[in-house]
């Protein structure tokens, strides 16, 4: 139910055309036991496929990619490199973004929130900076769209409500082309399909 | 130069039994614009194999174990669990961790430190104490040990220094088990030999 990382599987899922059937947890029965046997770590999403249970978004993302074409180049080193992009997005660009929400969410209400906040947004500046000269004037990360580009546009989303994304326009019109591919398109009205029954 | 993730990479190639060369980065050259083209993010380490240049470590990891017998199991679901566990180890255990490592180097003198401390701690160890139920009294997270393993225990070697990993002895067992393989211990001697070379 939560809407950040679930929306990434949706959106690989409907990438490569593949049907499939929503099953929606709760935040209570995420801490149960027949949760967690499915992920250790009380999170959402998990992926079942026949005998297979996968937990971890990148990981499925990436079974995904693997199993059916329109994630993943077909030229050997272009693959290799798509999934480079997808480890530096859940580990070296989202992990300051996260501190970000941390430090708004849990900590925002702690004595030193006020002076230590720049101090994390400042990180994750600095690594906006770096990818953004990376990116410089090309369309995607590299070559076609991949799911190196899934994971993070995904990642770089997160951080929208803070405005940091729009210091940086390259980064912010990367992120709305994503936005704006008829994937995600409908894997986000999926969830928000959901998120509006749940809310009546 | 730095001991940690680049470990990760030599440990991989040992494992494998693939010989590598090294080059190496100073901590100058790193934010230069040749080491820049490598590595955008301008750390290391960066891999080189003919036209492919990588960096990420997990995704340095991944390739060689695609690529060499030892680091997968041959079965294809069991293969995909082991690639979730190192997204695991990247994305949902080393982020409290690092932030842990951020809190007292980074953050060591600011004023909120003694504070603060206890509380990044404490979602390290509601990570660890997920972790340590899963793995029970496995040898490794997933039948053979594998390139989640790699991973995984590179990831919580980091916290060694904080004294949080011994006060999970299943977990603490788990890591010794890894440093014991030949394989490591190849790439940890290859490592402080380089350090030791350097100290001169």
């Amino acid at each position: 139910m939560g809407l950040a990382r679930d929306t990434r599987v949706r959106w690989a899922l409907e990438e490569v055309g593949q049907p499939y059937d929503v099953r929606l947890v709760s935040f209570q029965a995420m801490k149960e036991p027949a949760h967690l046997a499915l992920h250790p770590f009380g999170q959402i999403p998990t992926y079942e496929e026949g005998d297979l249970a996968l937990f971890e978004t990148g990981a499925i993302v990436l079974h995904i990619a693997e199993h059916h074409a329109g994630l993943l180049p077909g030229d050997a080193d272009a693959r290799a490199r798509a999934i480079m992009w997808m480890f530096a997005a859940v580990n070296t660009v989202e992990p300051p973004i996260l501190e970000l929400v941390i430090a708004r969410i849990h900590e925002g209400d702690k004595p030193w929130a006020k002076e230590r906040l720049p101090l994390v947004a400042e990180r994750v500046r600095n690594r906006l900076k770096q990818l953004s000269a990376r990116l410089g004037d090309a369309e995607w990360l590299d070559g076609a769209f991949s799911a190196g580009d899934l994971m993070m546009a995904s990642v770089l989303l997160r951080l929208r409500p803070s405005g940091i994304l729009d210091e940086f326009p390259s980064l912010a019109a990367y992120v709305a082309r994503a936005e704006a591919r008829p994937a995600y398109q409908r894997a986000f009205a999926a969830q928000l399909a959901i998120n509006a029954s749940r809310a009546v």
